[in-house]
């Protein structure tokens, strides 16, 4: 199912076919810059999320720059980038069903591999997968930190699962997964500040409860582009597991940043190429680009520098572009429109391809063509 | 970019891995005999749109049963149809730019291939290209049938640019490329027969316009799975084009079905399997399919006879399923819950693997396994 790529390395920004997704390659490296240097200023290890990126070659970037590995939601995500030479794989979920776990307990056999539990049968079908294999499997818990999702409530049904995890051959227990997704997203920085201190109290209790246990917690794991830094500073996280920082995207736009010169600033870094394909009807345009191109799932995308254009409506193939009121040039036929992606980790998925563009949007030259890696990778 | 599929033939329909587009063959099978004898009764062509299934398996079985070719977006879909073995396939769209339009003449050159235009600009660069590959392409023009998407207008500014494809060597005027999309999932018959009486307005309009102008109009092609009905009672459709009715979805199972022994009642084909893969938090469960596996766009997947549970939340790779009120029972943890897609189209386009189960979703084998083989062809 090979599918070619809409550009080659040498071509002119304007010769990338449409819809792509163009990374400008100085944006990006410093946004990676930026939250390695952050990270080894806070004392903290960056472990970021190929949940976001999907992709073998940025994680090899980012490995480059310090990272202890990668994570990952899906055992098939953490087969491709370790396939793809990443040695240290977090799946930051539970992973549920006999082929998964066997495929996990196979891959590892043949990488540094940990994952999460929330239930003893978890455990159990974790141990048993490793002895088939002849793996060790490094079992993290993972607490409810708030958001309500998955998780065990923090405290002593923690211990207690931490406790069966440390009583099992095969299995090693790698510490305390704790992700508040529900925080990334709040709009204020006293929001997320707050979020993350009731995520960290949780955290506090169950690491209260692991002493009282008798048990040694060798980390705790978690994080997210909207609240990280509320949980380096917290002195309890120690590992960060930021995703979207790479690219970002129009949702993270409208969270308001925290105060501090020392905290990063994340530039957009990945745009999607678009064409006005119809200018038929007045005061629109349409672009070639719906949300079978970019995910809408937290909200539309934004036209990028776009003086009196907006993204009003996303069919499956079609964006209607209206002019804003007032407004009165029509963007010519097969001209470009640039969008800044809603959401960038389902907005990447849709892809096959990502183009890596030297020099800026307007007159650089493609780089680097690298394949989503792990598109699609849903078990 | 190989990914493997999450089943095998003869496998038990408990064995498929999660998260899994499974195909009832059988109630597939009858929504094809249903639409295809629909059809021929009717007498009208059918060209269903390849939008929504993405498949050469499914449009060679459409074929089997009578239809006359198949419709897509896009021409990279077109070109996967073609090295299928389709031998005719409508863009149901405008193309623009170089690249693509260069693709779709050579298309033309080995397939039979048609294309909609709603300017001249678009009729020029098909000539040019035609011209390029020593071969001829039909071209419809489009009308805005009630959209307000693409389209010239009805009457005159349609019969203007079917004179300018007519005038030119290279192409050949195909006819009227009227569909609505905003009728289709209106949600009473009323307004869905409102609706495409408007748009039968337009294209009597545009047929007088014809007329004057001494054009013979060839065909004129719509409609959906929504409102096909209408557009074939009005004498004036001439082919339909749609796409769900295939697999159908629960967006279209919110439309008030038209009243008429002889309409066809299509079922829903096409689920989505997963596994249940948290119980830690109480009152609810989380499966392993999120927006990454069913897209949202037009509303959350629901449960497939799911006494008691309410997919409630889609996150990325999860779904919260919570227990509606007074139920108590929690899936248990590896249990199956089977989900109807809210929107089929966009949610095919996420997967690589249909798996085909013969004999139903409780008892049945798996018969085919079947690439999504246009997924992601947005170029």
């Amino acid at each position: 199912m090979s599918v070619r790529p809409p550009a080659r390395t040498g071509d002119p920004v304007s010769a990338v076919d449409t819809p792509a997704l163009v990374i400008d390659l100085d944006a990006f490296e410093r946004n990676l810059d930026a939250m390695a240097a952050y990270a080894k200023a806070a004392g903290v290890r960056l472990r970021p999320h190929a949940k976001t990126h999907k992709s073998v070659d940025v994680a090899l970037a980012q490995a480059a720059r310090g990272a202890v590995g990668q994570c990952c939601q899906k055992v098939s995500e953490a087969e491709v980038l370790v396939d793809g030479g990443i040695g240290d794989v977090l799946v930051s979920n539970e992973v549920v069903g006999e082929s998964k776990v066997r495929r996990l307990a196979e891959l590892a056999a043949r990488a540094t591999v940990s994952v999460c539990a929330d239930d003893v049968e978890e455990v159990r079908a974790y141990v048993a997968a490793a002895k088939g294999a002849g793996a060790t499997i490094s079992v993290l818990v993972e607490i409810d930190a708030g958001a309500g999702r998955c998780g065990v409530a923090a405290g002593e049904p923690a211990a207690v699962l931490a406790r069966q995890i440390m009583d099992e051959d095969g299995l090693s227990f790698g510490g305390l997964q704790a992700y508040h997704g529900g925080a990334q997203h709040l709009r204020t920085p006293a929001e997320r500040a707050s979020a993350i201190a009731s995520a960290a109290e949780r955290v506090r209790k169950t690491l209260d409860a692991f002493d009282k246990a008798g048990i040694s917690c060798p980390l705790v794991t978690g994080a997210g582009t909207g609240t990280f830094n509320e949980e380096a500073c917290s002195g309890l996280w120690g590992e960060l597991q930021a995703g979207s920082y790479c690219f970002m995207d129009a949702d993270y736009a409208r969270n308001q940043p925290a105060e501090g010169s020392n905290l990063p600033r994340f530039e957009h870094a990945l745009l999607i190429a678009t064409t006005v394909m119809s200018v038929a009807v007045p005061q629109q345009c349409v672009i070639d680009a719906g949300h079978k191109t970019a995910a809408i799932d937290s909200g539309l995308p934004v036209v990028w520098r776009g003086d009196g254009l907006t993204y009003a409506a996303a069919n499956d193939e079609h964006g209607v572009v209206t002019l804003k009121a007032g407004a009165t040039r029509q963007p010519s036929l097969g001209s470009r429109v640039w969008l800044v992606p809603g959401h960038i980790d389902p907005t990447v998925n849709l892809h096959y391809w990502y183009v890596g563009v030297r020099g800026g949007l307007d007159d650089g030259v493609v780089e680097a063509v690298w394949p989503v890696s792990a598109r699609g990778c849903v078990f």
